[in-house]
């Protein structure tokens, strides 16, 4: 699973509405004899890439994949049908299909006497890189991160407005590598207007990365002449409502969106419910004075306060990143 | 050392402007024969208190102490003359007295045929209990601590000025910790009218640590009638320079001192360049809006930055805490 796992990962950002999905075939000696993961929209799932590599040692042989294979005709044939017309014997798979369209894969083989394991690493791999695509199918809305960079006492910029750079080369290599596996960047017209960010996804030594996710500003102003955003394939959601602009991406087939400001677009996910997960990059810094790096999220007291929880706190060069999200207990 | 070690926490904070000592003798076959740390000033040093539950059995032994043995007469008379009289053959001390006055500790013994070996558990009991003092030998100033609570986004109150509470339990329960073993804890006039607080060290039960620091308000204005801190024991000192309360504290014998704010007294410290820890409770919640844990640093632009290393990051109860200290490197 492990192996099925990195395969998937190394697809994050290119399947969607497809899920990320890794498969590994093994052949009846338990040796691995195809290795696949999801193709691009329209192409094929893991499971066919995997077993069209294992060719003929697929028979009475194990998959391991990370998630339930499907049952249904979409733009491609059931993944069920092809395991079993390989001659598979076991499945094995992290987590299920919470998709009604697609559910029913563990029925089917089980039907044809195959034998379908749940579990191996389920935490690991809905945590990871199918955690946007699961959340999509149970909501039916795409996930949305908020990222930002702060000091430690929440300033996201000097009194001036200055801010480059506030977190740490390290820091900022993981929010491009988390670039390249997102469907879709949102800032809102007052970034573009005080920053003129350029919003691609690029490797410490300047190249771009393979994947480049669409690139979303929000607001109803125009953007400047000349900014770097000013391009036909940004596209601009003249709309203040969250989920306006989640309905509009969730149509061109957006799962996985980063939201990476400023503060009153934040602030307007944060107030409607609709940031699922915080990453909060904190330099250990101080700066007294300054913007924030949220406002407006419509918490007046501190009854109304948002809790979240903390799944993971990492050391990211000398900055400390909080990964957390909405508290079940909580209020949002 | 670790029981040396142990023995110095149990009376941290009760000891100043001595440090907080721990020793450990052992007896020639290498067993306990005494354990002893700093009495309140006036008392016995560790060693001495330790040499005294030995008794005949240090004879031959080893002493195992936390910083090097004091060669002066101070108060007491030096620890050099009762280690050696106690027939003590050899001396662990983790870490060196860089303060001139006691100095020669190490070189007394050994001219007494005593070995002197340094540095077991150097880092721990440098950067632990005896750190302040440390701190205060070479500088001539009492070390300060400055502790907030804050949200991820950097709010240390709801905007309506509602703050209870923003930090779980166990976060609250390691403050009231911090403070039994603090000398001084200094708020600003602002703090005392906001909240009205007790500023005591209690546990979670309510009851009184035995030790409580000296309560230490800063600002011109009269503290309001009634409140909690408008007491005869409480040090209300008129002014808003740092450096004119710190030699204030140190005056008083304080060489831990816990600035627990609020943001304008904590900026004033930042900006002097006076503040030698800082302790973030950071809750993950959201406001949005609401006063920052910190005001009026003396920052402008980012260049003028305060960068700070981070020592330790810590998960306590559902909080975060940051542990940091001025960068070596950086600008203040
Ligand atoms: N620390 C970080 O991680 C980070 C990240 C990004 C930006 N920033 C900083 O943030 C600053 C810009 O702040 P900002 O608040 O102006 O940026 P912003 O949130 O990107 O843009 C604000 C604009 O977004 C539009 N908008 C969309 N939905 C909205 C809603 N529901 N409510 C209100 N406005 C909505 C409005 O545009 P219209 O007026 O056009 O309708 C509004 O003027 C910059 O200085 C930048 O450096 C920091
Ligand atoms: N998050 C936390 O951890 C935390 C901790 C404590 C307080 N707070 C919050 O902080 C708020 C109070 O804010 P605040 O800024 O008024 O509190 P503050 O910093 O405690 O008090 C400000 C006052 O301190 C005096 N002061 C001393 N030295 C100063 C200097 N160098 N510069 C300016 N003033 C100096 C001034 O008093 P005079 O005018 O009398 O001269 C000033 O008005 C409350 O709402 C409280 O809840 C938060």
């Amino acid at each position: 699973m492990r192996r099925a796992l990195a395969a998937s990962m190394r697809v994050h950002g290119t399947t969607s509405p497809n899920p990320p999905v890794g498969c590994v075939i093994l052949d009846p000696a338990g040796d691995v004899a195809g290795v696949g993961a999801t193709a691009p929209p329209g192409g094929p799932h893991a499971e066919i890439v995997a077993l069209a590599e294992a060719g003929g040692r697929a028979a009475g042989g194990t998959a391991v994949v990370t998630l339930e294979p499907c049952a249904h005709h979409g733009r491609t044939p059931p993944c069920t049908t092809a395991l079993i017309a390989a001659g598979i014997r076991v499945v094995h798979a992290a987590v299920p299909d919470p998709n009604p369209r697609a559910a029913g894969g563990a029925t089917a083989l089980r039907e044809a006497g195959v034998a379908v394991v749940f579990g191996p690493l389920a935490d690991e791999v809905g945590r990871g890189p199918l955690r946007a695509w699961l959340h999509a199918v149970r909501t039916g809305r795409p996930h949305v991160t908020w990222k930002f960079a702060a000091t430690l006492d929440g300033r996201s910029a000097a009194a001036d407005g200055t801010s480059r750079w506030i977190t740490g080369p390290e820091a900022r290599a993981q929010v491009h590598a988390l670039r390249a596996t997102a469907d879709a960047i949102v800032v809102g017209t007052g970034t573009v207007v005080a920053d003129d960010p350029a919003l691609t996804a690029r490797r410490p030594d300047g190249t771009a990365y393979p994947h480049q996710p669409l690139r979303v500003v929000v607001g109803y102003r125009d953007l400047p002449c000349g900014a770097q955003l000013d391009t036909p394939d940004v596209l601009h959601v003249h709309s203040h409502d969250p989920d306006a602009v989640l309905t509009t991406l969730s149509e061109r087939g957006v799962v996985d969106v980063l939201l990476e400001g400023g503060p009153r677009v934040a602030g307007a996910f944060v107030a409607a419910g609709r940031v699922d997960r915080v990453l909060a990059y904190l330099a250990p810094a101080l700066l007294g004075a300054g913007p924030a790096a949220l406002a407006e999220a419509g918490v007046g007291t501190i009854g109304d306060i948002r809790r979240l929880q903390v799944d993971a706190v990492h050391r990211v060069g000398s900055d400390v990143l909080i990964d957390a999200r909405p508290s079940e207990r909580g209020n949002q």
